[in-house]
């Protein structure tokens, strides 16, 4: 039990029937009974946003037809009624512009990512963010896993001592071969105009540097970068590879893929120190390996032993007692949700969720990658101002 | 989206601050955001019940001192607002009663197992589920698993040909050593009074009993058992190996401990047949093996390909991202509920629920083992009727 | 490099063409380069003796049709020319008639097991072996992997506390349908004349209960078993139960079985002592798990930091560089080998192989598992005589 | 039994005390006893090369004090009794030389990787090995597993459909930290002298590249690497990343490094095609994953089912019993023994060792690499010639 006094009241936008992430959007804000979904423009076809409100129990009058509509009448009800944040999970090139009048209405915002289309428009966002002085949120969900909280924590600890090499992977093979037409996913992701410049990095090359960045707390300054559009026909990148340095001196390389046939949705992150080394992979994520110079190696697994006041505090059952996915996404939102219970409070709420500025860092290295693979130089250094990197 | 029309109304009997199941089902209840906690009896402490009804954010008035009271006030409430179903996590020795009287005040209940604290009342209860008609649903949580529901599908399917062993084991360590003071825990799980004849068998044995009997929908007849108190002082069994046969002529065995330092919640089953066998283990339960004779071995994993219906039905999310425990034990609320929001309608909902013969199943191996363990013959016939036992 | 002064000779009885084990015993022999195989009978059909003898180099007129012959003839050859020890790898039946007359002739011995076709046989031997002092090995080929040493070693030092339970399992699936016609194997292991009163249990329970003993240096005393004969028409076990109690009062079960599809050669043995446990898996040998009670798991590797001596001495590589099953196998054949080298000298020779003490027990494991399985009492006291057994 | 007709007579170059790889070959050569060690030159220092000798009961006058004079006397002993073939496992500066003059003595040579110290060396001993007309195979072990042999043939079959992208990774840990100074090892493979251009990518990098090509039967044309000298005051490069393109438009990155903290010998590849991919990783080497695109993927087992041709004459004991890095490695022994015994007949032996094309190729690879890191291009083109590289 959180100590959280009310249950949050939260709007959606985007995630109507038909969609993915929208589910687990509200599965993960749903889980641990803090957090009410009051309102909703869930699509731009109306009978399929009224269809989702009803599914969901959702009173019709708070089943609007679109955002702004959202936005304007929500802003009107009764404190202790209206929705306090709006949870974004559209298709990306609306992020921003959903974000955005969120934020100018008054309201907190919690967005899928990536944050926006372009690194200009988070650049922009960062902005509209500082001068609401309201609270935004990123849904990197990998960083909701206890063992990965743990994991940054031991680099900061030392346990690893100087960080020498990072090696993460993302691959999954949906995308090996040309989607079938109703695949709605796939049609959004492969499109310029509804997914940007990039598909395979932007869409999971971006979390295997987050992850990168998150656990060694360390940051990718420079890149060599190469993508591939596999499948013939292809505008968009669905294979890619970044040999990367970052600010303190290690070296790495991010492999991420859309085409490997076979892997699901295989996320994994090996950290080299000079003194010992650790492994984490997605698919087992109550799993973290610590592996020492000519030592056994050991296997911390959630629920066992002491772990990291973090780490522990996303735990929800006792060790061997699998949590996955939804967990770790429902621990991004039960953070928000403590954020905003006591926004404007004196309580320290020391509840991380990822913010604006993972938001440009995200968006950053995704067009810093599309421009460092156009390259025939080997080595790009990544510039967070849209404007610096034209 | 699951079709139900409202949202269901649950009660609660236990799990107040410091326990562990009542929390676990009140994540259950909550995931899918079908099913609304509106009243508790959470505890025989008020300032207990009442903080953590608070915690929960029910109005003070709908938390109960005590399940009589509970159930009293709510059946005077307006249909559309009284609770619908009960949730019971007590200790043991309260279920028989809580559900009695659940049920004779007119409330479906869905217990934590084992049902009741003997056989005995098992069948007397049995007779209570018969006459009032109700609902009665056991939360036999690895049945939630979807892969546990596609093994007993293929099974069925007869991959398997004809099901000649099984081997089942349920090892965990935390009784390794004797707890310590405030293991609320092991504390009433190791005292008869609360626990009932047996620890080990009782809260994990009879799981393992389950799985065998759901998976090859076949049934134990005859038990060979050996019961262990391996930490000095322990009045019940800490440890124990059941050799089994079965209806339709498979042998068996099953390895259940509490002393296995080091094992978490090492739930596993090996089912073989004459053509092809399978695996699964609780601590990764989003893969299934199926080994053949003298061909590759085939790995089954939660969103990759076709399962049984059943299973399907059971997942949230895409393939690699992991499903674990939580929403095992979600299924089987989410299933419950169904159930309830069709109660008394013609629609045939079809959603698996353990219900009152599974208790009676469940408590019968386990006042079987114990009788089984303490005679000097090797076999020892299964019934299912108290009178009979003794 | 060992310090063995001379190649050691050895001669072969058994191992034929269409023999399996035979021809482990020469890759086990030859894979140091310390053992020349100078003579054999490989056959009683004289041409596949010669044929086996040819495409091994061997000098035609050391090809023997017979043992007696060999043992004969070796007899009268030069010292420095003859044979030193025999290696037994015929089907069962014959070991003891083999050993006895080696033995007799003046060599020493090393058997395949089971030692013998009957416990009184192994009774026998054991009295030949202390009369004529020679050296008696036998290839209970686990004990020679690196880490069932080391496992050993960290039981005797205490790592684990008191031993409370042990689980052994050796399942394989190569039974689990009626053999086709020319499986020479699956023949003469099922049948009593040549296989004895056991398959299961004499083929590969054995090594389960072997490891049992070894690993923990403690003595099965009591067993309750239970044999099965799965496939219709067979008079010898395909699979078997046995649950027991140690001298030092650990229990313990061990689940052998030659029907479980799908199954390799899949013998695994975990101890559980009051402080911590362990687990090694045969078809993964380079790895040991010891785990603590809510602390994180080691993982022992061969060849990573530092082993008991008695398992270091058994690696050949560094770490990382797989070694099976072949190369414990041949560490049996280098210990016998240093152990024959040394004979009768003053040197201490610290070599660890299986010896008499091990036949007799192996044997009296298989004979009282049977007489256990067809009694109806639940115990059955282990008895190491066969005139005790009656 | 291999049909082969007399043991093939083998001297040895290098291998002396206190190294390592000297003694696997001779485990590899002894495995099958098909190969006989007649003579060596074991070291520079000849105290060494006459215990080396003696502890492998060689006869003291064919323990040479160097390889000249072995060649030199070798040559006149008598046909039936002199070294049919020479193993070359002095360091890598060695290697050309010995080679050299072994093959313009009349001895066929098989040599320890890499083949020489420059691609110059090998471009010359190319020329050599095609005048001469005599055998020439180099120890790429990795090739000698059966299932690195199997995937091959699945590629080849087209189960992959078109290869798309390759991920192999060689990751030790060996080199994290300064090496201590008694390791041997360490001191000459990090000497420019010594190990020549490249440390990592000589030593382990050449493995990943010559799987890559292997499995595939592919060519990498076009690369992008970079390479890294991680501890402080080495010279050449302890770990290494190279993206690259293959002759037939797959795309695949190759990561090696040897101070990954608490990496084995851990050598994997990935390969993904438009259907099916497959991964296999050294240290556990009976294992072969094929995955498919939304089914089930599937394991295949070292002696379980149907292999290829090749892969099935590699195993030499049934599924279940581990083999490992020797008998991988004494494949290639085996296969070159067999090419030696036939050398000159009308019999077409199709035993595949790597020869002089692979030497040449792993050759060119090295010294492409170290071009092509230096570079401030992301692309190099892969060239054969060492004159075509400078």
């Amino acid at each position: 039990m959180s100590g959280q006094v009310r249950k949050i009241r939260m709007g959606m936008v985007g995630g109507g029937e038909g969609a993915f992430i929208g589910v687990v959007h509200r599965l993960a804000a749903s889980l641990d009974g803090e957090i009410e979904l009051v309102c909703g423009a869930f699509s731009r076809d109306a009978e399929n946003c009224k269809r989702t409100g009803q599914a969901l129990f959702l009173s019709p009058e708070r089943c609007y037809s679109n955002y702004a509509e959202m936005f304007e009448k929500e802003q009107v009800l009764a404190p202790e009624e209206r929705m306090e944040f709006v949870a974004v999970v559209t298709p990306n090139h609306l992020h921003f512009d959903v974000a955005k009048q969120a934020l100018e209405s008054g309201f907190h915002v919690l967005s899928d990512k990536p944050a926006t289309f372009t690194l200009a428009e988070a650049n922009a966002l960062e902005k509209i963010v500082l001068s609401t002085g309201l609270l935004y949120g990123l849904t990197h969900t990998y960083l909701g896993y206890p063992l990965v909280k743990h994991a940054k924590q031991l680099v900061a600890d030392g346990v690893l001592g100087k960080v020498t090499k990072v090696v993460s992977q993302y691959h999954q093979g949906w995308l090996a071969t040309p989607p079938t037409e109703d695949n709605k996913q796939a049609e959004w992701r492969l499109d310029p105009k509804t997914a940007g410049v990039s598909c395979c990095m932007g869409d999971i090359g971006v979390h295997a540097a987050n992850l990168v960045e998150y656990i060694t707390q360390d940051t990718i300054t420079e890149i060599c970068a190469d993508l591939t559009s596999t499948v013939e026909g292809r505008v968009l990148d669905d294979d890619g590879c970044v040999i990367f340095k970052t600010e303190r001196g290690a070296k790495g390389v991010i492999s991420a893929s859309q085409i490997c046939v076979g892997d699901e949705n295989d996320l994994s992150i090996k950290v080299y120190g000079d003194k010992a080394s650790l492994a984490w992979r997605q698919e087992e994520p109550n799993s973290l390996w610590i592996k020492y110079q000519n030592a056994p190696s050991q296997l911390i697994r959630v629920g066992v032993g002491e772990l990291s006041s973090e780490a522990s505090a996303a735990i929800r059952t006792p060790a061997g007692h699998p949590e996955g996915y939804i967990e770790a996404f429902a621990n991004i939102y039960k953070d928000f949700a403590k954020q905003v219970c006591s926004f404007g409070d004196d309580t320290n709420v020391n509840a991380h969720v990822p913010g604006i500025e993972d938001a440009v860092r995200g968006m950053a290295f995704i067009e810093n990658v599309v421009v460092a693979s156009k390259s025939s130089e080997k080595w790009h250094t990544v510039v967070l101002n849209a404007e610096a990197l034209k």
